[in-house]
């Protein structure tokens, strides 16, 4: 199978996450009060922006390290990634839904079904990349069993069912995936340290 | 006829198709009610939306796969490369003219304009390589007779009409040329690979 | 003086006039129409967009050509590009406001204005960058004279002035100096190539 | 403790940034009148973004120096990286809340609130780079004793405490911390001089 560069591959997702990232921020309207009790009802955007600011985050992070471990890319790879773009790209729309009906059932649903979309992407990805690389290479060896990737998709397809239940259930569950997550880096940063060492 | 690095141009056009990419997300607002029916509305939008990032996730991969093969570029290809940006441009503003109009034969046709210019200026940028690359470059031979790219003007321009007939017709054809182009890579990655190989 | 390596500022100034040139974009709002007659109010703004598109194309191809000639910069030289990215930053603004109003006489005089900034701000960017290069480099040698770039600043103060009076001949005055440097580049290039041969 | 090639973070940074600097002009709405009083009720909103890119703009160049004076990053300061974007990104947000309502105190404190943020989570990001590199590294002697950040924290808390006392005096601190750092790179500069004479 064709191999390619990961150059550009890298560039344009490194492009595509900045901007998911930041145009979030354009969800928060400026209001047109100036007191305390204009912010007030920003107040579920804004938590709902730093929710997803520290999941498109995360996704950056690991891609990052995906990416750093892999050694080259093919024409399935691009498109892989460009499916993992796609459902990340719908986050800000998830993300100012969910916030401006002050977490609703229903939005805080469809929010856990994009993020789980975006899981499977990322799994595909995984796979996606392991098939153009050995099974001693060192994206191998970093990735292991991926038990956390697993377990992130079963918190997200609970979670879309815990909205209808109650949706503080739903919203702590992404809360505790994305806590999960945010100390991920040690597992392939002490691989590659091992192999470089 | 001078030539210059490739690095600037590819870095610029990743910016600008990661933006084009993104911000038509922008196009779906968030709607105000919580349930299915507020929803409902957006269907068309975002099946707009899943078509155009398809599209400029086709675009992005060709003109991935082309510079990469192209050794370097002119002050022509730059300005041939700022025209098809062009063109790129407009896909969100055509994108979400036809989804809010849930598809009506001007906005339908429009869409198809937009495609054909995009793709005239895709071919036009093709040529501008090809005059500073000698005909046994990898360029060329990557490019080979390009049918695809030839097709695909006939499909957009035979859309264009048939808009006015039925716009489901119109549709189903963007959707072929999509289809068509969504495993294009092999061609030019087998050709990349016998030439390293 | 110290200097540095120009990566970091070509990958901003690529970021910065990559979402200028599409943000511009946004200005022109999706109608709710879906004939013909929806379009039309649109003209203006199109033609705006083009224009203006033009523009930030040459300044992004002259961008190109003067950082690629030039060795190194400094840190006055990461301001004056700041500076110039500032004014470009106005561009969809008043390019926007020209659309909107059909070009009535300030909203054409103030576009003037901001194109007469950038203008300047260039200059003075290629100031900041020739004190730190020798008079016999290739940056010095490609830009010689730069009579293209004054002529280009009397013309925008003419334009301000003619708005006044018809705005068309300031119009017209804009498209003059945009044709005047669509053609820019073989100067540096031909010196590159030189400098190369 | 496992380093990286810092070379990803520097691209994602610069996108995000370049991305923050750049939607702050969509806050400047392009007015309905065509005439100087449709221009006036914009003054503060312009000016605000004014302070906003300068700021904006200081963050880049500070963050250009002291990644370019980093021999590598860890996984702790990606994320102390994007916990600085989370800051810098809340800069439109309050800019467009600022200028919008004329300056009242409220606003103005908030703005004072996320630079103080910003200036805190960027030396956060400088520990942490600090602690994987050696007390004579480039980094290390390059940033000193840092006397300028930590008077830059004392003026962005001085300056929400007067935010209630008179606004002009907020503004007019915010403008001084600017001041004092637009000729910042000077330190830098000459440490990466001598280290490199």
């Amino acid at each position: 199978m064709a191999t390619m560069g990961k150059g550009r591959l890298e560039a344009f997702s490194d492009g595509v996450i900045a901007i998911i990232i930041t145009i979030m921020v354009l969800e928060i309207k400026v209001p047109h009060g100036e007191d305390f009790a204009a912010l007030q009802p920003l107040l579920p955007v804004f938590l709902s922006y730093v929710l997803s600011f520290i999941y498109v985050g995360i996704y950056w992070n690991n891609h990052h390290h995906l990416l750093h471990a892999a050694k080259n890319v093919s024409g399935g790879a691009l498109w892989a990634n460009l499916h993992l773009l796609f459902w990340l790209s719908l986050i800000p729309f998830v993300t100012g839904w969910m916030g401006e009906n002050h977490w609703q059932p229903l939005p805080v649903a469809l929010y856990g079904f994009v993020l789980l979309m975006a899981g499977l992407a990322y799994y595909m990805l995984v796979r996606v990349l392991l098939r153009i690389h050995s099974a001693d290479s060192a994206l191998a060896k970093a990735l292991g069993k991926d038990v956390k990737g697993r377990l992130s998709l079963v918190f997200y397809a609970l979670a879309i069912a815990l909205a209808y239940v109650h949706v503080g259930l739903a919203i702590g569950l992404y809360a505790c995936v994305a806590a999960m997550w945010l100390i991920p880096d040690r597992r392939i940063e002490r691989h590659l340290q091992e192999s470089q060492g």
